[in-house]
């Protein structure tokens, strides 16, 4: 699989992957996805920060649970829009959205030492993801906001304009691939709303993880965790990882 | 005058008084105060945490001035409660609360520091301050939520309960008075609905300042930041307490 | 089983019995029940307002459904309070809780009508349930937004101090009892927090109902709807009472 | 002053010139505006619906004085974005944003209903005001809600797409003109980034009123409540509309 011929990813010199998903997303009453059972597999969990998703009670169960299994901690920031869970395009000023990025960033760090560990990564949420792709100034608010706190790793799709903006500003870039999701021949998704957007077969799912892992194109494979099928999927792709002999790593220390 | 004989309040040996107000309190569209005003006259600023009030940029320009004329920040922190500004009692469960809390001081904490400052101490706000001297579980939730932060000196009423357990916890507790409120006899705030409970005189609030600083009994006198007359009243009491010889000077280090 | 001898509850002469449930309260991408497998076998739904659960989508595809069974919508209402799903009690003053309540009436008013139905009555919601048998502001305030909203049944523990002061405002008291909840002897229910509180074996939640139903003591049974069993349970009871000869009927019009 | 000639806009037979602005814009602790001091000089108030701004109990004081002093209350519905003031596009999904304006219709209609009045039309706020002229789908998701709720006059501005599609949707559309805002020579605003933009010399302002009011080309004259001087902005409107023989009154009745 070649997702972007000639950009300037970079693979693990170690031939290690990560394997990331998205958890600490419930909200009070209201669950979602099986953390529990999910975190184990991983070896990056992006945690949500309350902004779109993620009560503080919800991140410090999940922090703590991400500690105890030694899988690192990225902050999963997003647009303020608990109605729309962070999936609608905000128009957010630039300044607005590097405090409220450097907020979520504080809010969970504090969250993750209390639990022994601390926020090592950040990755974008939802329509923040593809808009920090689209929009310099939202991209330039995000890494400004992580500039401020002192800099991290970020996370963002393989050949994107995001993960070149992060090169620029002097940020380590991870580039990653999604195990779950079809891709089409120029190695962009397939958008949701078509036909088999969504892979949901863990053979399929497993086969596609180790493709990716091996095109040396990415250093993170990215499952969707608030799927029902979310824990076999990850137990899935770990499996295959070690059967093809590629060992699964975090990109950055916990 | 004398609030609370024998209680256990802690004076500064020095003589030094700490003048504080809560600030950052404004919303996006919405403003609230005038901290620009305020914050040169203060050595401490409570400042909003985003959950009764204070979005992240104005929290952010908040600290900026704070840092700019040398005043410490504190984590004037609340009730998830926009509607009712932290004003109306919540019956958060103990582990909620404190995850909550644990949230707005690493969330402050992220921003103050990116200002040049960080979070030196915590206050309580609104309904939440009276709270944790009527309900043993707020309190120890708010102070569980200051240890796994690593510790912090907690300003509270003189001679509160929420003091004595503020100590309880091995924590450093500030005694602070009110300049701009009406006191009983025994040492209680006259009720605010009650006729003259509110202050606005200039001069009879900075003789309340400096008679509380001569009193020994607090080491912070808390000035009002929200109402129209505060930045008067503020600079009036930083000029009496310079009439009076007794310097002013923050609790805690920034 | 006698819930509270002497009460002024009043059965329904014709011995029909109501059968309701609390639906409409997922919240964006946040799932809660099996609303459209649980709305076929009630009589009354009582629809989520948006302030502790519930979108406007939501309610109006839970209207859309409720009015497709034949089933009478209303307006379950509740704090303002998402982050704790209405559970926690928040100390809201009259006059901005009576405009909370006629806020949320209206609301779910103009999404009932644009699907065919209407609001035809009240139930307060969580913590709301209980503060208005404790708090007589908070029972008048929900009873002003009642009467300002043009005049409601409105649904109430059996019994419940809060009933009275409907039947005092000259409002249709409806009294409920709970078939999934154990009852102590003097009638009131077992507290959550002890072993056993909640019913969760259909056969035995079915009986409770029957014998509910047969106490004449009450004229809804009500039945928690965001529990996975739920719709086994509504199911469950129909079936019970049809075969004991009860006939199952709204208590109000649609 | 010819705003779009040959545009399809509906002048008032009768000549006379509507007068609205938007009130009800405080939350909670914050105030904004003076609506006291505006309501009394307009013919129409646009009155928020709480999602960018307005609390349930500032709604139902603000209905009870346009009632008091007949003025027709309109809902100026937005986006659910209080942290924006709905001034930020959000790309909310058609099904979703149609709920979202019926449950602020019903909310306000409930509230001013029990003030003696009723929601008598709509006008889009912010954001949402642009993109119903440059997002067909949020046009119609607006007006699918206008219509779901019975239909109502829409407020919008002259010569704009979005009227076009009100009137296609067989609504009445009202054409609207500002008066503190400066005119480029083709009909449209001057950008608010751009100096000389807002108008807020009384003077200046009537002088335009008068315009636009002979224009023929506008039903309704908008003046902006929020600013520090619109009381006095409304007040000089009232009193040049008169002196020039125009009369001022609503677009529809109360």
């Amino acid at each position: 699989m070649t997702l972007h011929p000639g950009s300037a990813s970079t693979p693990d010199p170690t031939g290690v992957v990560d394997l990331n998903a998205d958890v600490g997303e419930s909200f009070g009453r209201w669950q979602l996805g099986d953390d529990d059972a999910v975190l184990p597999h991983l070896t990056s969990a992006n945690v949500a920060c309350g902004f779109h998703a993620g009560d503080p009670l919800t991140l410090r169960r999940t922090c703590e649970t991400a500690v105890s299994h030694g899988v690192v901690i990225g902050a999963q920031v997003g647009y303020r829009d608990l109605a729309g869970f962070g999936r609608r395009y905000l128009d957010v000023p630039t300044d607005e959205l590097a405090a409220e990025v450097l907020y979520q960033l504080g809010a969970l760090d504090a969250i993750a030492r209390a639990a022994g560990g601390r926020v090592a990564y950040l990755k974008p949420h939802g329509a923040l993801y593809h808009a920090v792709s689209r929009y310099e100034e939202q991209a330039q608010a995000v890494l400004d906001a992580v500039l401020a706190f002192g800099g991290l790793p970020v996370l963002g799709l393989a050949g994107s304009p995001f993960l070149a903006a992060v090169r620029s500003a002097g940020l380590e870039a991870v580039a990653e691939g999604f195990v779950d999701r079809a891709y089409q021949r120029d190695g962009t998704l397939v958008p949701r709303s078509a036909a088999g957007a969504v892979l949901t077969d863990p053979v399929v799912v497993a086969a596609q993880a180790v493709e990716l892992a091996r095109s040396g194109e990415v250093r993170s494979l990215c499952v969707h965790g608030d799927s029902p099928g979310a824990p076999g999927l990850v137990a899935a792709v770990r499996a295959a990882l070690a059967e093809a002999g590629i060992p699964a790593g975090a990109f950055t220390s916990a």
